[in-house]
C-alpha cells in the first residue's frame, strides 16, 4: 500500500481542511497516510472526527506560512515540509502532499531530494481542464527567469507526464506565445521553439492562450512567470463567470426554477470546469514525488492530489 | 457629427460583417461613417442591404491580410488601413476603426500619425469585464520587449483612460506579476513597480492574474507578450466554459426546460461576460484615435468599437 505523507500545516485553511481531506483520502483511496505537523494541533483536529482512523503522526514543530520567502523557510529544520521531504528521502513515505507555500516546497524539495540527473530546473506541472483530456502546463510558477534549455526540458517532462499519467498517445507539445507565426514571441520563446523542433517530442510550434482549452495541444510550455499569470487569469475568469451566473440564476422566480431544473447537469459541468477536480500540481524534475495541492484547497481536493490519475 | 472611418477590408469576416456592423453603428449612434476599401466589393456588399444609407466610400485597392507581417503591410501605399489613417491625418475623419491585423495597425498608425510627444511606445489598451467597472489592460499585445519606462507610461496612459473614459475616480494601477510581494516578478516588473510608485498615479503595487476580474484594480500594466497571453487565456476559458455549459443545458429534458426558464437572465449574464460588448481596443499613445475591433468581430461589436463609452 503506497504511503503518502501529508503536510498537515500547509495551506490557507490548514490544519482543519487538510485533515478533513486526509480523512477523505484514506476512505476513498487505498493508501496509508502519515500526517506531518504540530503533534497536539493535529491530534486536536483528528479528535473532532469520530471514527477517524489511527493515522501515524510525525511531529514537526514549525510551519511554513504561505508568504514566507523560500530562503527563510529553508532555514527551518523542523518545518512540516522539511520533515515530510526527509521522510520521503529516508524511504518512509512514497510521496509528499502539501497545500502550502509552493516556493518553499520547491526550495526544500531541491535541498532535500535533489534534482534528477540531467534536469537543469525542476518545475511545477499543472493539468487544467480542456475540451480534450486536459492540458499540461509547465512551468506553472517555479522558475521566473528561464533559458531556452529549461523550456525544452519542461516540454520533455510534460510530454512524458501526459503520456504516462494522462494516457495521451504522442502528446502535442507547444510553446505558449502571443501568436502562431514563428516570428512572434520573445527571444526566449523563439529559441525554445526552435530547439524543441529538434527534441524527441511531438512539437507543434507556437500555441496561444486560447489553445490551452480547445484541445489543440496537450503540453503547453512556458516560463514560470507566464504560466503563473495564465493560471491565475483562468482562476479569475472562472470565479468571475461563476459569480455572474449565480446572480443570473437568482434574478427572478423563473430563473430560480430554471436553476433547480438544470441543477444536476450544471453541477456535473461545474465539476468538469473545477480546478480542484484536476488534482494537485506535481513538482517535476525532483528525485521524489511531491504534489502541491491548491493553496485555497477545499477538503475534496486533498484526495484529488493524493490519488493516482486514472 | 463625428466622422468615423471604418476599414471595410479588415478582420476575419470582412467585408460582410464589417459592413453589417457599419450599418448598425450608423443606425444606433449619431455618427457619420466613411467606408474605406475596395470600391466594387464595398458597393456590392452595401447593395445586399435594402435601405442602406448613402455611405461615403473612399477607395483603397489593397487589403492587409490578418497574418501579414507589419513591415510588409507598411509597404502597401493603397491599403484600406493606410488610406484610413491618411484620412484621419488630413482631418477628414475623427477616428479609424478596423477589425484587421493589429500589428499592421500599430505600424501604419505609427508611420502615418506619429506618437504623442514624450510617449516612447504606443500600446494597445483593452477593457475587460470585471466585478467593478471593467479593468483596463495595457499593453494588450503591441510591445513584446519592454523597458520599465514603457510600463510606467502604460500605467499613466491607462490611468488617464480609466478616469476620462470609464469614469473611475483615482484609478488603482497595478503591475501584473506572479505574486503580491515586491520580491516577486521579473527584472522588468520589479523595476516598473518601483518606478510607478513615484509616478503621478494611484499605484497599488503588484497584482495577480485573478485580480483582473475581482474589482481590486482598475489598470493592469504589463508587457505586450504577457498581456496577450492573459487576454487569449481569458477568451479560451470563456469559450470553453460556454461549451461545457451549453452541453449541460442540452443534457436532458429537465435541463433543457431549466434553460428555457432562465434564458433571459442568462443572456444578460452572457452580455456582461462577453468581450465584444466591451468594445474595441484603442491604440494609445498615437496622435489620433484608432480602434481595433476584435478580429473575429460579429456585427454588433462594430458599433461597440465606434461608440463613445457611456
Amino acid at each position: 500500500m503506497p504511503k503518502i505523507a501529508i503536510d498537515a500545516m500547509g495551506g490557507d485553511h490548514a490544519p482543519g481542511v487538510v485533515i478533513e481531506g486526509a480523512l477523505l483520502a484514506a476512505r476513498e483511496l487505498g493508501v496509508e497516510i502519515v500526517l506531518v505537523g504540530q503533534q497536539e494541533v493535529v491530534e486536536q483536529e483528528l479528535a473532532k472526527h469520530s471514527g477517524a482512523p489511527n493515522f501515524q503522526i510525525v511531529a514537526a514543530p514549525q510551519a511554513v506560512p504561505m508568504h514566507e520567502s523560500p530562503s527563510v523557510a529553508l532555514r527551518k529544520k523542523d518545518s512540516s515540509m522539511r520533515v515530510g521531504f526527509e521522510l520521503m528521502k529516508r524511504g518512509e513515505a512514497d510521496a509528499l502532499v502539501s497545500a502550502g507555500n509552493s516556493g518553499a516546497m520547491m526550495a526544500i524539495g531541491m535541498f532535500v531530494m535533489g534534482r534528477l540527473s540531467q534536469v537543469a530546473r525542476p518545475a511545477i506541472l499543472v493539468v487544467v481542464p480542456s475540451l480534450g483530456k486536459g492540458t499540461v502546463i509547465v512551468d506553472a510558477g517555479a522558475n521566473v527567469d528561464c533559458k531556452p534549455l529549461h523550456l525544452v526540458q519542461f516540454g520533455l517532462m510534460g510530454s512524458i507526464y501526459a503520456e504516462k499519467i494522462l494516457g495521451v498517445t504522442n502528446p502535442r507539445v507547444g510553446v505558449l506565445s502571443n501568436g502562431e507565426e514563428d516570428s512572434k514571441g520573445t527571444e526566449l520563446t523563439r529559441a525554445a521553439n526552435q530547439q524543441l523542433a529538434a527534441a524527441p517530442v511531438n512539437h507543434i510550434g507556437y500555441v496561444e492562450g486560447r489553445d490551452i482549452f480547445n484541445g489543440k495541444v496537450d503540453v503547453v510550455v512556458c516560463d514560470g512567470f507566464t504560466g503563473n499569470v495564465a493560471l491565475k487569469t483562468m482562476e479569475g475568469v472562472a470565479s468571475f463567470a461563476g459569480e455572474v451566473l449565480k446572480g443570473a440564476f437568482q434574478k427572478n422566480i423563473s430563473s430560480k426554477l430554471g436553476y433547480v431544473m438544470s441543477r444536476s447537469s450544471l453541477k456535473q459541468a461545474y465539476r468538469r470546469l473545477d480546478y480542484a477536480e484536476y488534482g494537485g500540481a506535481p513538482l517535476i524534475g525532483f528525485d521524489g514525488v511531491a504534489i502541491i495541492a491548491h493553496g485555497g484547497s477545499k477538503p475534496p481536493s486533498v484526495p484529488q492530489a493524493v490519488r493516482p490519475r486514472r
